[in-house]
């Protein structure tokens, strides 16, 4: 019946699983149908109470939709990355005790029969990132995180004691291996274990920060493990955003011969459920695979399906690729929209220039808490066109946001006077008197205030420290200028798209970028072509291209010189930025760690090494 | 000859090994004389060519001085921390060269009969931290780190693949075994495998970052060590300052029975030179020990000493214990020093407002470059009491630095009155417009901005971002408050002791400390006594204790609460905070990674969590 009945839902949704397959051949007789929730959802670090509130709902959600087993991020409880909270005892000893009373919890509110696989922080012989398999009120099982990343923005090295058993649960006759993000990233360990102990379905649940393009990696990846496993495989990832982290969802599950059987789309929270035939388990082996002990346990039986009942929880189709643009906006608006919420704040405040930058970061913030809650303020200085006034009220306008203009002309000739300061020490009295006007208005208001740069000037520091670069949130911070105008073109078409006002006025887009913080000044006097800086900045920064390489590649020497020395030279003032989100290969924050005091010049000079 | 000469130096400086002990029986036959050179040097990271340079000066020296071997610390040609440097390929195949480089360039100088140990990145199956024995223009020897720290400031696994030979260099025929820094910190590995292989010397290059107390658990480490391994060891490290980190050196030397044969003075750079009697070696063996294989090579002939000529470096004496004062007060100085000289600065320039802050971080900056680069700037605000004034002013006088007051009052009652702020926002303005004034003195005139906060402010975040936060770097952002008093007692005390002129007027140091940024302001008004805020920060921040444990411990658990609650909502002012040396157990910085956006509390509320 319960197959039957599984068998009677809509073959589109959920393609039969292969066996004739490489990788599936083993399993050919017995086969269970499971229905499994994939629980992609937004957590919180160090919210214990709230995320195992969080996971009660959505399994409450599962057992409506009829799911036998719910499977959730890495790190559910605790949220992702925790890090050094993890050197803390008391954090250790909190995430514990919210594993037990969650599974105690459970199965006070009737939910005990269904499984559940959480991500926790667990301590034995040393810090774990670890898995639960719970059941019936208690932890039938639990996994240790074998591979840890320690690169880009991870330090799992720091923290975490690698795991040395694969852990394999007997849940309705069907062997199930539980791995975690890494685990499926590095050859050898669980994939290889799991298939000489013939299991016939791997769990994968992570915290899989969000780059540009990495869906695309994720797939084929994990097509490759399934297929090198012989088991179909659940990759569960979280969404929302952590500080300088956005994680994007983009849950699936592959079939064991690599066959996609369904994908949820980026940055939706919500729980997909997905019905699939498992080959019942016919090995009791426990072999040892390299280093790796394969543990086995056997649950307690599952919770007999029932989908009659209304649920929220959606059938897991298969999402198809978004453009490059839709994907990095929705990565800004959770990011930031994330960190205000999480951090306590109701509405922001930002400077409008009537530049692009401002333009679009204000429109990413419309988008995530509402244009009523965003407040803009134009500070006009002398050397500031007519049109950026209109531009930025146009801009607040559109997007339903407040604008008030504060003249901060007599402050500035205040300073300069007092102070006698001429050039470069005059613009950035300017930018450092608009900063301390958002500030004194977030002191006043409570206004989160937003920094308005973006990755490219602050690679060659073209931004004035305690000026425009002040904020607790920058959201633009790793979208390179070229970029930010792609985004802003596509906002606007997205609108149009669905008939709405173009939130960006075209004049911010089309007119030539300028700091104006002196007559006339234009971005193109002091920087190259942006499309020619980006380009450079992608290799210098991103993928860590030397000199010699740049140049080989055709780029001007002069040219990679003067903007290798720029980048070089702000490092210290990046280190004051505030933290935005990371959407590139490699974003400034602890994704880059240079030092500041560093004399290596990638253009060589004879007078300096 | 050469052993004759050699014994016939005072014994007093250098005691001969007692072979009678643990450890030391094996090697009581023939022994060997060696005069070892310890170069107790400042490195710059990514300066190759000035590294090199001060390689082969200092190999000049110990020629002069009769060595036949030098030794200098880790990561000598890239300085250290190199951090990211390490992933760009351009940076480690200069590293290499500069390696080759300097073989010649010793060999070409009539130094090549002279060993020479330098540290490096090398590149083979990934990056290694590595080191060369350099002989006759070139490598005899390399050894790669076995054991990487990835803990507190240190990120080695990110960027190190770890060894897997101990390398043994026969030369003079004593076989000498390469070790590197961490390597003496971790149990097995090098020093194990030293002594199946009856290594007869052990070499420990460093880059070992200074604490308060850290050379008290340095000696008894390295006497451990030497008695396992049955070997004498040379403890090599840097001095001076990298960003957040400063080496203070502290190099000894201590024989197979853990005496302590020499050790050199904290933050002094020199080359020193022990003579000390070796075992001739008796064993081939090449034991796999663990893991690790031994490879052993054999060197050319040492040079012949000749102590003849004169030369700068001294015979290694045994410096004594410095009180935590005058260790702490060494540490800042030459952090500040080198940050401010390698980053290219001549000059600092920071606000005097007469207080105790101010008041040290100005005589620091005073003793690093002198003071008459030290640029004080009053900034009084209607809330400023007379004494605040002339107290600054005193300090300027007493140390020779330069002093202007800056009205700010005119300037911060157009924002008060512009923006209608009241209150808090009132009282940070006055605070910004301080920054802003010190940052406009600094792009006209080129001045370092140096920021006054204490490691207790900074925690609590009783600090203005982007108002007294304000710098290029943070002299004293370590140093608890209750501390910082210490200090300027010392300083003041060291002068008396010198019959020097006390720089710190006692005013600043007696009078009760206030921000006065409001009328009568105390900071015993919103912070508790600063000897207990400080005991609960040093266990809260600096030991990561919990709740629980403040309050087992005996103090006050709604002051813990406070406590604990203020430093959580600081951590993203923190993060925009300019570096500042390390001094303590865990400095706010790479040292201590906490998230921003972190719900969890170690006071347990309901609503929370």
């Amino acid at each position: 019946m319960c197959v039957f009945q599984l068998r009677a839902r809509p073959a589109a949704t959920v393609p039969p699983p292969r066996w004739n397959q490489p990788g599936g051949e083993r399993h050919t007789e017995v086969v269970t149908a499971l229905r499994i929730g994939l629980a992609q959802v937004d957590l919180t670090v160090g919210a214990f109470a709230a995320n195992s509130a969080m996971v009660s709902a959505r399994v409450a959600e599962a057992a409506a939709a009829g799911a036998q087993l719910v499977v959730f991020p890495e790190m559910t409880l605790t949220g992702y990355m925790p890090e050094d909270l993890v050197l803390r005892r008391s954090f250790r000893a909190a995430s514990r005790k919210a594993l037990t009373d969650l599974a105690a919890s459970l199965a006070a509110a009737g939910l005990g029969d269904i499984a559940v696989v959480v991500g926790y922080l667990d301590e034995h012989q040393g810090a774990r990132n670890a898995a639960a398999f719970i059941q019936d009120g208690s932890v039938v099982a639990r996994y240790f995180k074998y591979h840890l990343p320690t690169y880009g923005v991870f330090d799992e090295d720091r923290y975490f004691t690698p795991g040395s058993e694969l852990t394999v649960v007997r849940f309705a006759g069907v062997d199930i291996g539980l791995t975690i993000c890494e685990d499926i990233w590095q050859d050898g360990g669980p994939f290889t274990a799991a298939r000489v102990a013939e299991v016939g379905l791997l769990l994968n649940i992570n915290g899989s920060p969000y780059e540009r393009n990495k869906d695309d990696i994720r797939l084929p990846l994990v097509r490759r493990r399934a297929i090198e496993a012989g088991a179909p495989v659940v990759y569960v990832n979280q969404v929302g955003g952590q500080d300088e982290l956005v994680f994007d969802g983009d849950s699936f599950v592959v079939a064991a011969d690599g066959a996609l059987l369904g994908r949820a789309p980026q940055f939706v929270e919500k729980l997909y459920y997905v019905d699939i035939e498992l080959p019942q388990a016919t090995s009791d082996a426990s072999p040892v695979v390299n280093d790796l002990t394969v543990r086995r346990t056997i649950a307690p039986l599952p919770a007999r399906s029932s989908g009659a009942a209304v649920h929220e929880a959606e059938p897991l189709g298969i999402a198809g690729r978004i453009s490059d643009e839709e994907e990095v906006w929705g990565a800004l608006v959770a990011g930031t929209g994330d960190y205000i919420r999480k951090n306590g704040f109701s509405s922001v405040v930002l400077g409008m220039s009537g530049g692009i930058d401002s333009a679009v970061v204000a429109a990413i913030a419309a988008d995530a808490i509402g244009g009523s809650r965003v407040y803009g303020v134009g500070m006009p200085s002398a050397y500031s066109s007519d049109h950026s006034k209109s531009d930025a009220a146009e801009l607040a306008e559109r997007i339903g946001a407040h604008y008030e203009v504060v003249e901060i002309e007599p402050i500035v000739r205040a300073f300069v006077e007092s102070l006698k300061l001429t050039g470069l020490a005059e613009e950035n009295v300017q930018a450092r008197v608009r900063g301390t006007t958002l500030m004194g208005l977030s002191n006043q208001h409570g206004h989160l205030v937003l920094a308005t740069g973006n990755k490219s000037e602050l690679s060659v520091g073209y931004s004035t420290i305690y000026g425009d670069a002040v904020g607790g949130f920058a959201p633009i911070k790793d979208v390179p200028k070229s970029f930010v105008w792609k985004l802003a073109e596509w906002r606007n078409a997205e609108a149009r798209r669905r008939g709405q006002l173009p939130p960006i006025p075209q004049n911010s887009i089309s007119k030539p970028p300028s700091a104006e913080l002196s007559p006339g000044q234009l971005d193109s006097d002091s920087l190259p072509d942006y499309e020619l800086l980006d380009a450079i900045l992608a290799r210098y920064v991103d993928e860590d291209a030397g000199f010699a390489d740049l140049v080989s590649e055709g780029f001007d020497p002069a040219l990679v010189r003067r903007v290798v020395r720029m980048t070089d030279a702000a490092e210290w003032k990046r280190r004051q930025y505030p933290p935005g989100p990371k959407i590139s290969l490699k974003a400034f924050g602890k994704d880059r760690r240079l030092p500041i005091t560093n004399r290596w010049r990638e253009a060589q000079d004879a007078d300096e090494h």
